[in-house]
C-alpha cells in the first residue's frame, strides 16, 4: 500500500483560537506533514510532526529564486461530526501540473490524499463547527537546494500546514467593489499565470494595494498581450450573467483553472442555464452593461467560494452591477455548493471525500 | 551617522574552501548582515552575526507568495591588497526599485552601502585572490508575515550573504549556444520583468531545461506581446553588433536594467561605438546573419560579466556567429571591465567603492 507516514504527536497542543475571530490563515494547527526529496532516491521520509519553525540555510533556493507551488482546499465538518473534503483530487492534479511547470518532481496523487487524510485527522479537534468556518489546508512545495546559481533544485520539502479558518471576506456574501486594472498585468501566454506559484502573487501585490487605496477590495486583470480580454478577479475566476447567458472566460496560458469555477460550470450546466466559457472583452462587459444585459458578475475561489460583484470601475467608468445586491445566480451557487461541502445538499455531483 | 551593526564573530570558522573549484553559489562565508522590518518600527535591529540557518514558521509569506526581491554584486581582491566594490549604488538604487515594485518598504541606500562594507571586512579573508574569482554579494529581503491570506506583509528580514565563487561558466568567455524561446515567455508589459523578484527565476527554470536538453547554455527571450522583439539572454541582458553598430533592446517594463549593460554601453560610447538602445526583432538578427552583417552578439551581467554569443537557434535556423569565437568587442569590454574591477585598470569612469 502507501508509505508508512510516521506519525510524532505534540505534547505540548496549543489553546484554540477564537471561533469568532478566525479571519483567514492567522492560525496553524498542532501538527503538520513533511515529506523530504532528494535527487536519486525520490520523495522519501513521509511524517506528521509537532507544527514547527523550519530551520533552512539563508542559500535556500525559495528565498531567491521562488521554486515552490502550493495548493488551498478545505476539510468541513457536517452537523453530524462526519469530516469531508471538496474535490481534494482535483487539488492534487492541479499541484502535479503546477509542479511540472516549475520543474518540481511530480508527487504521488494518492499518497498526497492519504497524507492530507491523515493529517486531518490528526488535528480533527481543530475544525472549527460555526456556519461559514472550515480547515484550510495549505499543501506546499519549496526548493531547498542551498546554492546560489540559478538551477533546477535537487532537493526539495513537501509540507501540508492546517489552519482554521473563518470567511474569507470580511463582509461574507455581501458584493465587492472590482477595480479594472489598466496598468498592471498578472499573467501572459507562455507565463505562468496558470499555475499556482509565489510569484504570480507576489506580482499582485501592488495592484491590490492601489485598488485598495482607492476603497475597491481586489482587481479584475485584463489579458497582458492586447489589455482587453478579462482574464481573474484578484486570486478568483470570474463570471458574467449577461442577458441569461453565463460567460467565463475561457482557460489558456494565463488563467488558474479553479475548481470552484469548475464546480460552478457544472452546476449551471445541470440547472440549464447557457454557460459558455470564451474570449471576453471589457468592452463587451461595458455595452452589456450600458445595453442592462448585464444581470450579475460574480467570483470564484476556494477561499471564498462566491463572491458578488456590485461594481466594477474601468477607467472611471462606474458600472453597477444588479443594483449592488447579491445575485440569484450567486447565492443559489453558494448555497449549493456550501451546502455540499457541509453535508446539507445530497453529493449527486460526487465531489465530497469522506475522512475516516 | 548610521545606526550601530552590532557584530558577532564566530567562534567556529569554516575551512576555505578549495579555490580551483568554487563553482558559483556553493559556498557561504563565515557571517552574515542581518535586519528585521517591523511595520510602525521600520528597520531595526541590523547585526553581523554567524552564517546559520533561518528558523521560519512555515506559513512565513515568501513560501506562500513569494513577495521577495534580491540583488547581486561582487567584491574584489587587487594585487595590493585593496577590496574594490563595483558601482555597489546601482545595485542598491535597482534594490528599492525592485521592493517598491512588489511593496516591500525601502532600505537606506547609504546605510546598505555601509552595511555590505562592514560585512565585507568582517570575511575578508573569505575573498578568493585567483584570477576570475571573486566575492559574490547577495542582499536579500523576504516577507516574514505567519500568515496565509495574500496581503502585503507587515514584517521583513533583510539579509546580506556573501559566497567565494570562480567563474560564473564553466567555459570562462567562451562563446555559449543560445536557444531562441518561442513557446515560454519571461516577462511582459506590465508585469515584473523589470525587477529582481524570485518569481521571475522559477519561472525561467523550464525553458533553460528544455534548452540544456537539446545541447543550448540559455534561452534567448522575445518579448510576451508580440513574441517577435529580443529581450533578455538567460538571466543576462544581450547585445548585437550589425554592420559596425552596437544595438541593445531598449528597456522597458520587461527588462532588468542590468548595470554591466549600463556599463557596456558607457564605454562602448566612450570608444566612440554607435550604441543604440531599441527594439529589435529577432528576424532583423536574422537578417543581418543572412547579409553577414551580424558581426558578435554578447550577454552581460554581474556573474558573467560578459558572455560572447556563438550560436542562436530560432526555429531550427542555426547562426554561426563570428565563426563562434570570442569577437574583439566581447573581449574588450570583459577586458576592461575586469580590469578596473580587479584594480589593474585605472577607474576613470569612478565606478569603483574601495572596502576600507
Amino acid at each position: 500500500m502507501f508509505q508508512e507516514i510516521k506519525i510524532v504527536r505534540t505534547t505540548d497542543p496549543k489553546a484554540k483560537p477564537d471561533p469568532d475571530n478566525l479571519g483567514f490563515g492567522r492560525f496553524s494547527t498542532d501538527h503538520m506533514f513533511i515529506m523530504d526529496y532528494t535527487e536519486g532516491k525520490g520523495w522519501h521520509d513521509p511524517r506528521i510532526v509537532p507544527y514547527a519553525p523550519l530551520k533552512l540555510d539563508p542559500a535556500t533556493m525559495v528565498f531567491h529564486y521562488g521554486q515552490a507551488v502550493f495548493e488551498g482546499l478545505k476539510a468541513y465538518k457536517t452537523r453530524n461530526g462526519d469530516i469531508y473534503l471538496f474535490r481534494p483530487q482535483k487539488n492534487i492534479e492541479r499541484l502535479n501540473y503546477s509542479n511540472d511547470r516549475v520543474c518540481i518532481p511530480a508527487v504521488d496523487p494518492e499518497f498526497t490524499l492519504h497524507a492530507i487524510k491523515e493529517l486531518v485527522k490528526v488535528d480533527a479537534d481543530w475544525i472549527p463547527e460555526k456556519e461559514g468556518t472550515s480547515l484550510y489546508i495549505r499543501p506546499f512545495i519549496i526548493a531547498t537546494d542551498p546554492v546560489l546559481g540559478v538551477h533546477v533544485s535537487k532537493t526539495y520539502k513537501f509540507i501540508i500546514m492546517l489552519s482554521p479558518v473563518g470567511a474569507y471576506y470580511k463582509e461574507g456574501l455581501n458584493p465587492t467593489k472590482i477595480y479594472v486594472e489598466t496598468k498592471y498585468v498578472r499573467a501572459v501566454r507562455g507565463g505562468v499565470g496558470n499555475v499556482k506559484v509565489p510569484g504570480n502573487y507576489a506580482a499582485s501585490l501592488k495592484a491590490q494595494k492601489e485598488a485598495e487605496k482607492i476603497g475597491y477590495t481586489q482587481v479584475l486583470w485584463l489579458d497582458g498581450v492586447e489589455r482587453k480580454y478579462v482574464e481573474e478577479v484578484g486570486t478568483s475566476n470570474v463570471f458574467f450573467k449577461i442577458n441569461g447567458e453565463i460567460v467565463t472566460p475561457e482557460l489558456g496560458e494565463s488563467i488558474l483553472a479553479g475548481i470552484t469555477r469548475d464546480s460552478c460550470i457544472q452546476l449551471l450546466k445541470k440547472w440549464n442555464y447557457k454557460v459558455t466559457e470564451r474570449k471576453i472583452s471589457i468592452d463587451e462587459i461595458c455595452e452589456a452593461y450600458n445595453a442592462g444585459t448585464l444581470e450579475e458578475a460574480f467570483a470564484t475561489g476556494t477561499a471564498a467560494v462566491i463572491s458578488p460583484i456590485g461594481e466594477l470601475n474601468y477607467n472611471g467608468m462606474k458600472m453597477i452591477i444588479n443594483d449592488a445586491k447579491i445575485g440569484e445566480l450567486s447565492k443559489r451557487l453558494y448555497d449549493t455548493i456550501t451546502g455540499i461541502q457541509y453535508g446539507k445538499l445530497e453529493d449527486d455531483m460526487n465531489w465530497i471525500v469522506k475522512v475516516d
